[in-house]
């Protein structure tokens, strides 16, 4: 039998699971379901055509209960071996786990659907976030499918152009005037006041459905770990869930060893990559940020202490790439027929950097995380040299001829 | 034991198979794969996680070699109840099969994968296709993770924006100036003459990959077959396909009746509507055609007769719907959760056209293929009228406490 519980991830302050908790009043640091009884987990074999992720991983959540799950088809996505590329980075084994399959085409409608559920199972009504990108976009579709009513807050300089793909679910879209990173903090005050259930970018419910990811990783792997999972980090919510879901399934005995993991940033925002690299505790505002991977800038990551705490009891490490980088991998890697967010292209170029400086040796098997498609955000694509050539109907034939 | 054979689906003309053959030499109509033994075909169990859709339905394809396998994680989409939907229209049950969580966001991918095998198989070294759409995106992808040599031929007005996700594959992509329809034959033609297996939008093996569509829709439904299934038609490869699987799931006895097809285009180009409601055997060339559902602009649909042929034997039916139409279902499935490209919205346009007009009489269960994402064609959002708010963050509590 499960018994769960929320510890604070700082002071370690224990919480009520049976409530709506995102932060410890003691701390202000992050809280994290703790499932007594997980390591007793089974997977529940079925066929994935009928399945849901919540079915299939139930053994392993806080809580299931069919009557309050709201799915749109999330997870299961695909783990794509990259051996061409591999080779040519020089490392043993390349792998793109291609979050860019689910619903809303970002990893995040894992930790919606989660957080909707809780929210149903609490008794809330109302649902919202704080985001620009991918997360507004996946809280927007569920707060929908669920038949909720659905806040979304995002920064006033928003263009239109980012606004559509969110406003087209119809939520309540609020452009908010002020500090964005206060924002945060504020709608998790509004929520409570309001009975919202603010599924915000590291709310322990969204943290429990990135976990997910790594499960699905074991079973593609057949439980052979890789030796790196490589995570483009903003939050850290994503990466905290994929770390504890491996940590789980070794508890369970699925698989000897968890791998370590990389939290990838970019240059132009990396405020955990530089308290790990000072050998820091907590993490410090970035105050100018600015790189071409918006979905992972985030100059203060409400979870950034804990991602450091997490990377040093894994093994793991940081690093962080440039704009140029990035740009770099992202068509690399579409260049093997994946086509990633900007964001999504930092693992890759993690990759690349951390074998230049002989950090990786050459042997190693690697999962990235592709955490959305590059359809996100077109604009990125100005920076590419793109090009394409011309010529008449009639000349085609000996155009090819001539050319190719 | 399966033996496979090509036939004209005009004249019934027989083609060798182990070939690349598109189009019939005596009647110019398309090709289709006939497979004997079909009938005793099993579906592979296995864990989708590590299974391919070409591995678990290799029984009901005309060939399957691990060794020529090229595969992105296509296929396996989900199928999704939307109950409340159902409801406000008045039908029994609405299922969306969503075919936007594939690789490169449609339901290209199938087709291509299996083409981009057959190629393979046959010892192509380039493959190509005739598109400004998703199949381009599709084909550049599938080329790109084949390592082959890849054409693109778009037609010389598409805009850079729709230029850069199909150049970031890195495909040989060359604007051709001239008619578009004509093109699709010429290169045929092309092929024969460079080795260019070129995978347009009915070639037969991309319309043996589209038949999964039908093939998991039998699994998701638990072999309970739905009424009707709706597919946004625009070369006719896609309907073609789906109502094969349907067909050859019934051979098999896995299911007991194949569900009537609807064809479903937009008024403004609607050859196959038109020559439908006519009564007549061929279509004719649509002239100026004009709709925001960009992905089904096709006015001489190359399968435009045989889905004629095939809509008569099934019993199925075609329809179209305006413009205003596809935009309002766009915006009313993005309000359940799902947010498809106007081609993908109308299927449900179509839905709520019949059923106002009566041919609907409210208890069916009906499946609608939404074929690609939303952010395919975001341009096509400026016709919603989609809003937000503003506030300053001090005023937030308020702001919500006044408005909602």
């Amino acid at each position: 039998m499960k018994s769960v519980s929320i510890h604070c991830t700082g002071c370690g302050q224990k919480f009520e699971a049976n409530q709506a908790a995102f932060r410890c009043s003691v701390c202000n640091e992050p809280l994290e379901l703790v499932i007594e009884g997980v390591n007793e987990g089974k997977i529940k074999e079925g066929n994935i055509l009928t399945q849901t992720i919540w079915e299939r991983y139930a053994d392993f959540l806080p809580f299931f209960h069919k009557e309050y799950e709201v799915s749109l088809g999330e997870g299961f996505t695909p783990l794509t071996n990259l051996k061409k590329l591999s080779e040519s980075i020089g490392i043993g084994d390349l792998y793109i786990k291609n979050e860019s399959q689910n619903p809303t085409w970002s990893f995040k409608d894992r930790g919606t659907a989660y957080g909707v559920m809780h929210a149903k199972k609490l008794g809330y009504k109302k649902i919202g976030t704080v985001s620009t990108g991918n997360m507004a976009t996946s809280v927007a579709a569920y707060g929908a499918a669920a038949n909720m009513e659905t806040f979304v807050l995002v920064s006033k300089d928003i263009s239109q152009e980012k606004i559509n793909p969110i406003a087209i679910y119809n939520p309540h879209l609020i452009k908010v005037e002020g500090n964005y990173g206060d924002l945060y903090f504020e709608s998790l005050e509004i929520g409570k006041d309001k009975d919202i259930y603010f599924i915000n970018s590291d709310a322990p419910m969204r943290v429990e459905g990135s976990k997910t990811i790594a499960y699905e990783i074991c079973e593609q792997l057949s439980f052979q770990m890789p030796d790196y999972v490589i995570v483009p980090t903003s939050s850290g919510g994503n990466i905290r869930g994929i770390e504890k879901g491996f940590r789980e399934f070794k508890a369970c005995g699925l698989i000897n060893h968890v791998p370590k993991i990389i939290c990838a940033q970019a240059l132009g925002c990396s405020p955990i990559y530089k308290a790990f690299k000072d050998g820091n505790d907590t993490i410090a505002r970035v105050d100018n940020p600015h790189t071409i991977a918006h979905a992972i800038e985030n100059p203060y990551p409400p979870s950034g202490n804990q991602v450091l705490r997490t990377l040093r009891s894994n093994g793991g490490k940081a690093t962080a790439v440039s704009d140029e980088e990035i740009i770099k991998a992202q068509a690399l890697m579409a260049e093997q027929g994946i086509f990633g967010q900007p964001a999504s292209a930092v693992p890759l170029a993690a990759i690349i950097k951390l074998k230049t400086e002989g950090i990786l040796k050459g042997n190693e098997k690697i999962v990235c995380i592709v955490t959305g498609s590059g359809l996100k955000y077109t604009a990125a694509l100005d920076m590419q040299k793109l090009d394409s050539t011309e010529c008449r109907l009639e000349e085609l034939r000996d155009f090819i001829s001539s050319n190719y």
